[in-house]
């Protein structure tokens, strides 16, 4: 179809004041999961994820080691189907498209779309690395972050990670994703604004509010030296939800602020981390209110994982 | 599990100004899924929402046509695991509950949450009732809304519908759902504020505004007899979608008003009906953002649809 060559284009949805990505190309990408209702993988033979098939990938923008021929840990690639395009002028950003004729704004599509292979073995998940591993990941997002940031035109950068077919996966090989987006989507300034009305309230900071309290699961040394501190502790989270929920689909999220923040903002806008096992669906109540409904309450769901021994 | 018979409770995360309702009832409810990757439900001769088993069902609050015997259309009876309580005592709403210690707000999980049974026979889908029968349901919810409406403690009332399993439903039985909260949901006001703005900005309801482009697949004669008329347009948009994206699992959704609005929001406060096909599920992109991808464009979208024919 002639409009899958169309550019990506982002639209500003005025009934709910959400931006929506018009993205072609994203219909022409491969999974290597022969169904979604099927979750196990087709072979690896195929991969393009996997060590000695690099040349299958959209370009690499770094890889850890730096200097690794064949040896390296972690890639840092472009998304060969990427939802938004590096190579529009990003000039025309601020410009809405008259080209369409609903109520809503529109921009051209500019903005990055990478791709992290966590490990060049295709069976190897996130929670089989060592503790140091992990951090590698994590500091290979911390150094993506910090290439885009200075990119004028982007305004903020979604690091996330799909895994499983349900959970939207359509590569089952281990990696992340990248995304620098030249909006701060809505659902950020309301997250952040929520803090700020809570730090406005109690002089505190809601997340460290949080983690004073029975919904404490596990804690480490408050990334002293972050590479194997938070790897360790992001792969005891990722070990004990698998043993404890039976290795289930889940999705992780790094909430963040948006780049060229203030000073006044960083006593509130905390970054986290969020790991959601995907153990039931939603349903249309969720996607009419933004409420959910969850059958086990928070703090007692943290006493069964602080209690899940690992071994 | 002792947790499982406490009542439920809805607790504000701070952090995204979103509210979840706490239901351990929820986890007991059953599935005639036989799994959620199984779209094929299991055999109907156990199911309680089929004629002649109104007794396994929770209490009836109403049936169409009102003194039907046994030749009832649709019935609105109450959830028999209802994710809020409708015996709570709804003065004790406004409390903030101390029994847990995050930075959140809790409230008593009071409200109502019923279950619309759209047909006595089993096999029958909404898409298959006749105009004025799809009316039938619409005047249903209409009904059980105008009761909700004079419960004071009660300030939004939604209704969805879920169909097939990975669209989250449970029961393959033909029904939706209706769930009066205690609360305005944040994304219901975030809603009201958008078309709030986009009307004080053009002067035009960001709905009707919507109606006049290249986005109409199809059109009634604006509800003069409300019934038979939206029941069709209903009927048709359900067949058109079954037709072109072969039968796919979808929620609806009406998106209204929160309860004792203001005279100013009927300007801008259009409701409407939301049908979203489950075609894409989504992943972390989206969970963290708010920000949805999708591949088509929704005017290609419209002129495929508006070109399906319905013989
Ligand atoms: N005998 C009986 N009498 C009365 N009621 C009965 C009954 N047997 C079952 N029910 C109720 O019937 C309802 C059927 O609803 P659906 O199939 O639309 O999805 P459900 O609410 O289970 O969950 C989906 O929708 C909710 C809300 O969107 C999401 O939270 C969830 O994740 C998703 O799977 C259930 O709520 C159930 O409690
Ligand atoms: N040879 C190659 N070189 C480089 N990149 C390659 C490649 N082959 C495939 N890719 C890319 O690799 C990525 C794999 O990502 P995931 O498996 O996490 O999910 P995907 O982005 O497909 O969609 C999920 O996540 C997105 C974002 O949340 C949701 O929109 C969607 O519904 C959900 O299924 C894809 O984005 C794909 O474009």
């Amino acid at each position: 179809m002639a409009s899958e060559n169309r550019r990506p284009e982002m639209r500003k949805d005025s009934v709910n004041n959400r931006w929506v990505i018009f993205s072609p190309a994203r219909a022409r990408r491969p999974s290597d999961y022969k169904s979604k209702s099927n979750p196990n993988p087709n072979s690896q033979s195929e991969c393009a994820f996997c060590l000695g098939h690099e040349h299958e990938c959209a370009p690499e923008i770094f890889r850890v080691p730096p200097d690794s021929s064949s040896g390296w840990k972690v890639r840092v690639i472009q998304n060969l189907y990427p939802a938004l395009n590096r190579e529009i002028e990003p000039s025309l950003v601020e410009n809405p498209n008259p080209s369409h004729s609903s109520g809503d704004v529109a921009i051209c599509g500019f903005g990055f779309h990478d791709v992290v292979i966590e490990s060049p073995v295709h069976s190897v998940h996130l929670l089989d690395l060592e503790p140091g591993e992990v951090g590698d990941v994590l500091m290979a997002y911390k150094k993506r972050i910090d290439q885009l940031r200075y990119i004028d035109s982007i305004k903020y950068v979604q690091v996330f990670k799909n895994h499983g077919a349900s959970a939207g996966a359509s590569m089952s090989h281990s990696h992340s994703q990248i995304m620098a987006l030249p909006v701060v989507p809505p659902a950020v300034s309301a997250r952040l604004d929520s803090m700020k009305e809570y730090f406005d309230q109690t002089g505190k900071c809601s997340l460290c509010e949080d983690q004073s309290n029975d919904l404490l699961i596990a804690s480490s040394t408050h990334f002293i030296s972050i590479a194997v501190d938070l790897g360790g502790l992001l792969k005891l989270m990722l070990r004990k939800m698998s043993l404890q929920l039976n290795n289930p689909p889940f999705n992780f999220m790094i909430h963040s602020s948006p780049l060229h923040g203030t000073p006044s903002q960083l006593p509130y806008a905390h970054w986290f981390l969020q790991i959601v096992p995907q153990l039931n669906g939603i349903g249309g109540f969720e996607m009419g209110t933004g409420c959910y409904i969850n059958p086990v309450f928070p703090e007692d769901a943290a006493k069964v994982m602080r209690e899940v021994c690992i071994s």
